[in-house]
């Protein structure tokens, strides 16, 4: 997996588990997981991109998950999710994102995204917009 | 509740459960059955009205809920949701559902729900259309 | 609903919400409501009763829910729950609820919930614990 | 990916779809599959192992997850999970799954998950029990 222990996440959102994510070990379900990292997947998109895409034609989706369960998560946990942008392609890019304790600061969960853009009205994948580009390129001190 | 143990339930739906839907006691989570009812309601509305509501501009939503938890459900239970509706009125109705063991036939929740015509274009409540009642009427047995 | 406007609810919590609270309509689902509640129910009750259910034997379970869905919520809504214990019976008591927005206040859902004491050894009703009678009736200011 | 277009599956379980997997978009949540391949995985491990994990100390618990989104599903689609085992560990296996259309055939949605055995007494993972190994083996193929 390329999220690099190392690597630098400058974005992070703290997550309000409900009761309903843990099952019937007593462990956060691993479904839940996906629901974290979308919260902070759209607290980036929505903070660095500035962007509202409720009333936009074009919008990221998602093409593709890896995830890499590390830890079990107990409800009263406290957890944070923790955002960077890796890769920018030419009509996609590449979400790192991992679920850590915000008290001890373990990495529990850790995952890759790919997103494409996609035009909602045309229904076909389209180029990143350049202000996409540049805001991300910027957040992340990436190459364009 | 009005949902009397005699009435009779003409509409039934055998329930898919999930994992997930299952809480740290080994039950199915109490928010589990609106989605159960969900799955009842709208294989009602969709086989009763023959209505398909992604194209229409009136369709009914959910103005008030009750439900009654009466005995747990454990994953691995069969389950049926029934559903009929026992009142029609100017621009609502009310529907009433249990969710029974199909095994045994013990009724796990019984719930109450009033839905509410809604015009989507104009965002206000409406009378309900004649050919919604007359299919309801005529499925119950009810007097229009 | 007895849920009186005019009641005072001394707890609220802050709540957070997932993309996938939100249906095809771009209203928060129904049933999303359910798991607000939830995070507002135990939140008042970890801090009222100062109780970890996990390691208790007794445990409040919901025996029955009431909803009325007053106004829809979208994505990008800040909303709070606020709770109450509005009755203390023998083995059970009656929580009301209510989703509001933090922006304007106006009252977008509000319930109410019958909690019975469970001991999940014995699995049978039991009377509520002295300790939690107390602290409920002084934080809400009830007679015993 | 590793889940070649000619492999064979020989498990599969149709999907009962709910109204609340559908988002904003009309499209079914990336994170619905996730369920669906639960439910794939549970039928297959309850089917092939006949094993009730509710009585078993060890059981598998999910290490890693992929995921390709293909094409969108929308919400009245006819959905069947495929599910098979592709590879055999000392400790862990993979099961290769897709989500595909009952009435056309088009994969929706093609994943990968690595299970690892975990003995839940001593929360460590563990050798795949003898039994495991070889119904899985007989069921698919492999050579053990």
């Amino acid at each position: 997996m390329t999220t690099e222990d190392n690597a630098v996440f400058r974005h992070s959102i703290d997550i309000q588990l409900r009761f309903n994510d843990v099952d019937t070990y007593g462990h956060v379900n691993n479904n839940a997981y996906f629901a974290y990292f979308d919260l902070g997947k759209e607290a980036y998109l929505r903070e660095v991109l500035c962007a509202d895409f409720q009333s936009r034609r074009v919008v990221p989706v998602i093409a593709s998950i890896r995830a890499d369960f590390l830890a079990p998560v107990f409800y009263g946990d406290r957890i944070a999710v923790e955002t960077r942008i890796a890769r920018l392609g030419t009509k996609s890019f590449t979400l790192c994102q991992r679920a850590v304790s915000r008290d001890t600061g373990q990495v529990k969960c850790a995952g890759e995204c790919v997103m494409v853009c996609f035009d909602l009205r045309e229904s076909r994948s389209v180029e990143l917009p350049d202000d996409y580009r540049r805001k991300i390129a910027a957040f992340e001190n990436l190459s364009e």
